[in-house]
């Protein structure tokens, strides 16, 4: 399902077939938490901005609209019209951020909604019925993730549980996909490394996961407080225990720099909600650094946001009107920003493949990594 | 300007030629208060849904981004990238309806702004300059819109001050339209018919208007707290001295059953945030009446909105999803239901136009007015 085309460092071009299509690595997966991109993006609008993989969340979609509805509807790809790959995260996350009053058992996990304090409990078995319920093209385990700074005792303790979970997974994700009701038979699982910021925990975690032969392999727990410097050194440490013959895929990272150091670490699969979240509040990502377009110096300017760049928004819109309409709360603000961030993000990653494919990654990771992060 | 083609009794199909493209009537404006459809719609979505006809509010205009950047940037047609026809009300229904503190006097309107509470002044010669600077196609006289009901005595000075400041329009249009930095040196001027719910008042205001040649003639002053038979009537009043060739115009009117009457009665041109603010609470126009959205009946209904609609919303989504999208207060809910809402409204009015150029209005109207009224 991965193959490995060309690596330049350590950085890797790849690509990943699935039943709902064959994409290019290094990729961006494309938040739509609830089966939609906030911002008021559907799926047709993230084919226009070079979208490859959509990633929803377990969680919501089991509290709202309820994972049976999804299934009942035919499943997310048919629920919301994105006919490409979905990766579905596995719950845990949220359980973890999200969820109130959370009781953590050898079982799994009981916790209150957070819409309606509702009881619900989730383990590795809830979670892979769950996501085999919605159909995605890529499972991901069931696991805790460990805020940073964790104790050492209790991060070993957490990622010890979270391998006999993953043991579970895979025994319910083939027993689901065997059954004759199933929506997609070949669901993908893929395992996901834990241990905190401590470097034993963290390569005898994947070393171990290693063995399991799972179809991709995350590293999960990073960015969730530690500085980036020790992300970066704890996929440096993770990495080469990692399959080289396997997808992957750093959870919830990061910055266009973050991203590109990543790359350069081997990861080949990203996703995070912050070029959404940031275009919502008019913070947008440029080829030269970042903008704030409520900024008075903006009201009359009639460049594009990015003046290089060929999104739908910046093909149409001067920054003067998309700043005149956060002023006056108009969503059309928020999609327009939406639109331009997500396609950057995209678009960011297939320079990135361009480079390896080039064999200018290094040169290309020179140029951008500090200035795409900067505020301008 | 105005074309009338063929008439079925009061009812009258036309075209009105502008130096922004020509338009069909019965016709349907779309309202973006601010330069933007409240929903998330672009000017490029207005193509998508059929719309002929833009309509801009320059009270808002004026005072966010203020109409002199709009001016600095070329304009209301470069600024939203709309650029077939735009009107532009005269800010008097707004200095009316929305503005706090004011005060009436000959010269014109002081009040305060409801943004920012700074004190604006309106006059007939102010409207004109705004609308001016907006550079939209067709400009509306300033007016004072009374509320329904009204003292017979109050309307008839009202009435008659409108009509001096219609006079004043009229002189500051013709110097406006003459300058070298004006954008549409071709603008057009409708009047406004007054007079609150006397007929003696209406009729008489409408036979002076009718003597000035303005390029066409709102009635303005109603759906605004009378009941829709006293609207009816009022319409079928005036109707006889509106000038036969010039367009009409009801102002802020209303249901796909008070449109259908009204074109029954002789009236060429709508405009109406009801179907963007309806479909922004899941209350959606079909072809079988009126469909709330968030009923818990529509939870698993993979039918679209309306079976029988041809819109973007329609031949993709389900309602389940939609329904969906509105629990987890999701944007793009309130944009794929705008889209439906106003594309259900100029497509009525190119059904209303076929059934007038087929001469079977009549039943068109039997059969419609009251059952697309009706909530189901």
């Amino acid at each position: 399902m991965f193959k490995l085309l060309k690596t330049q460092g350590s950085a890797r071009r790849g690509e990943f077939e699935t039943v709902h299509g064959t994409f290019q690595t290094p990729a961006f997966m494309n938040v739509a938490t609830c089966g939609a991109i906030k911002g008021a993006l559907s799926a047709f609008d993230l084919k226009e901005i070079g979208c490859q993989v959509m990633l929803s969340n377990t969680y919501h979609l089991h509290v709202r609209p309820g994972d049976d509805v999804v299934y009942d509807m035919g499943g997310l790809h048919k629920f919301t019209r994105w006919d490409g790959p979905i990766l579905t995260d596995s719950g845990g996350f949220q359980v973890f951020s999200l969820a109130q009053l959370r009781k953590i058992k050898e079982e799994g996990v009981s916790f209150n909604s957070h819409v309606d304090g509702r009881k619900i409990f989730m383990g590795p078995e809830e979670s892979m019925r769950i996501q085999s319920h919605l159909g995605s093209t890529i499972a991901m385990a069931f696991d805790e993730c460990v805020e940073n700074p964790a104790e050492y005792s209790y991060a070993k303790e957490s990622c010890a549980r979270t391998e006999r979970w993953l043991e579970r997974c895979k025994a319910e994700m083939k027993r689901l996909n065997s059954l004759p009701e199933t929506i997609n038979k070949n669901q993908l699982l893929f395992g996901i490394n834990q241990g905190a910021t401590y470097d034993d925990l963290r390569s005898d975690n994947m070393k171990r996961i290693a063995e399991m032969e799972l179809d991709g392999y995350a590293i999960g727990g990073l960015a969730v407080g530690e500085p980036k410097e020790v992300m970066y050194h704890i996929i440096s440490v993770v990495e080469p225990f990692a399959p080289k013959d396997k997808i992957r895929y750093l959870m919830g990272v990061g910055t266009p720099g973050n991203i590109i150091e990543a790359v350069s670490r081997g990861v080949d699969l990203f996703d995070c909600v912050m070029p959404s979240r940031n275009a919502r509040h008019g913070h947008l990502f440029t080829n030269g650094g970042i903008i704030n377009l409520n900024n008075k110096k903006y009201e009359r300017d009639e460049s594009p946001i990015d003046p290089s760049c060929g999104c739908p928004t910046c093909r149409n819109f001067s920054r003067s009107y998309i700043r005149h309409l956060f002023k006056c709360g108009e969503m059309l603000a928020m999609r327009l920003c939406v639109i331009h961030n997500l396609y950057f993000y995209n678009n960011l990653l297939r320079r990135v493949r361009d480079s390896i494919d080039n064999g200018t990654f290094d040169e290309f990771r020179r140029e951008n990594t500090e200035k795409l992060d900067t505020r301008i």
